[in-house]
């Protein structure tokens, strides 16, 4: 199986509020670029810090690489907007970091950041491939293309100060902004991404286009961002066959709605749980109370797991925490109300 | 295991008749392109052409590829002077093209590029790595830094028309146009990169430098070109332990010389034959002839299939020429003299 990881930043996360993706907001522009060396290498390497939330959650993909020491696949990142050198390897399609969706343009050059993605897409010889993320403020952008395009979908949160109706504020402003309304860009894809989601989006977008286009097997490994990366596929007229794998972190938040949401957009609903209930790892508990709860990929690799090798996973993942300097045993108190709904979030 | 592998181009290789890595000059361009893309994805992705040499003898990628198809190994391409865009992934160290050896200056940042090698083969968190290279024209530069060195060794070939000499007057006039001569750059290995080298050289010994500081053991993986870097090593002051491996078609043609260089260089030398004698297969046949020999990796990573295993590397290496469009029964009869003593050279 091949891993294809689009991994990106934007203005938009620097937000106040609506990021987790980083301990503080100065270090989020690496966040992603530590993300993928965590992936290639077992740990950052050019990057300056291991990326935890406020409370110290580490990223999802310290799991993501988890997966990967246990049962191997192959990995492509892709450099869909990085803020900061990075020396895993990546593919270099010409993208740049995406602006504030506040702004009058997130993303200027959509539609041939697609076209590249598209093409690049469509050269692979994989029968198969799972598309990942790791963008910061992704599910902001994952709000801002969906309203754009007119399919209402709330992004999921179980606590009191879910920050939805700041990411909601946050979306009008940047339609305000580009003159724009919800459900103006229906059946325009990329002027939605455009005026108010991020390149990671055009990136995965044009793969998974030009993958299906080519015969690949595509399956969108993560949760709201997947969804709005299938509602831009649908709105583009792509009807090839479409799953999203996630975690069961996302599930248990948004309930039904996600079901509904995927079958409304034809896409097939995986979720797993990798059994960190009741294990006594600060993480893993993390994970548990609602925290990070996907990224990275780390749904979609996840369901890549048979029963059997959930336990070896989650060993791995403690052996992976040690590695990256996370305490397993840190105060164990987690103040619910900072938690994020979702790690790009 | 990880496999580093640098991939560049230079103008020498241009140089008529000094390389045989692609059937033409036009598209020797290419050659490290797809060599790369061969290796991440099984087949070129955007490069347009298999490399083939003038003769039809396919690139040593194929077979570092049918290795990585049986045993599997992490690969991390290393862009070091790339002259074509390339969908593998690549880490981007800053190295462009090198220039012809008979200008001035060939490598005009050598020591800058070394310099960010160090730096990225110091952060690898592997306990052991195997470098490889690709770069079309790459023993007439490796002949030009061990001349400037004043390590005398000779290119290997059994053939008449041994492009040896071409490649010495080539490297005569390139240390004549950097107002150098042999063994002028004793001791101080990035003059003789920036003089006649090429930047591959920068970016494999300053890797295997970092690497071996950090404590990562280094395997390079290759002939003369890996002699050269060893040398290069040596001159630098680096003194860790260094292992080369090649393949039996590289130890054939330069008979006691190779193990006596690098006993001089304290060098390991590990010799695999991967058994293609007497298989009814023209790859193979043309790799036995002398075709080829070695490059991207080959004798690396066929140092690490163990004896079991050859056959079903031979068997993959099948499947991968068939995948590339190279028919296994084309006409057998090789005109040796236009064989040349490496692919690389």
């Amino acid at each position: 199986m091949r891993v294809v990881l689009p991994a990106g930043t934007t203005e938009t996360a620097l937000i106040d509020g609506i990021s987790a993706a980083g301990a503080a907001p100065d270090l989020m522009a690496h966040t992603p670029s530590a993300d993928v060396e965590i992936l290639a290498y077992g740990e950052p390497t050019a990057a300056p810090v291991t990326p935890v939330s406020p409370t110290g959650c580490p990223t999802p993909a310290a799991v993501t690489r988890a997966v990967r020491e246990v049962i191997g696949f192959d990995l492509s990142v892709v450099d869909a907007g990085l803020a900061r050198s990075t020396t895993a390897p990546t593919v270099d399609l010409g993208a740049t970091p995406g602006d504030d969706i506040r702004a009058s343009v997130a993303v200027p050059d959509a539609s041939t950041i697609f076209d590249r993605a598209y093409g690049f897409g469509s050269s692979l010889p994989d029968d198969e491939i799972l598309l990942g993320e790791t963008v910061p403020g992704g599910t902001t952008t994952a709000l801002g293309v969906l309203t754009a395009l007119g399919e209402p979908m709330s992004v999921s949160s179980s606590l009191p100060e879910n920050p939805i109706e700041r990411k909601r504020r946050v979306v009008e402003e940047g339609l305000d902004a580009s003159d724009l309304e919800a459900g103006s860009c229906d059946g325009n894809p990329m002027a939605a991404i455009r005026a108010v989601g991020d390149p990671v989006q055009a990136v995965v977008a044009g793969i998974a286009a030009g993958a299906l286009e080519s015969g690949t097997d595509v399956t969108l490994g993560g949760g709201t961002q997947m969804v709005a990366v299938a509602a831009l596929l649908r709105h583009a007229g792509v009807d090839g066959p479409l799953s999203i794998a996630t975690t069961s972190f996302v599930a248990a938040g948004q309930g039904t709605e996600l079901l509904t949401t995927c079958e409304r957009f034809d896409c097939e609903l995986v979720v797993t749980d990798p059994g960190f209930d009741g294990r006594d790892h600060v993480a893993m508990s993390r994970y548990c109370a609602g925290e990070a709860k996907e990224g990275v990929a780390m749904g979609g690799v996840l369901s890549l797991v048979d029963d059997g090798g959930m336990a070896a996973v989650r060993a791995q993942f403690a052996a992976v925490c040690d590695r990256l300097g996370i305490d397993s045993n840190a105060d164990e108190s987690i103040d619910s109300s900072e938690s994020s709904d979702d790690r790009g979030s």
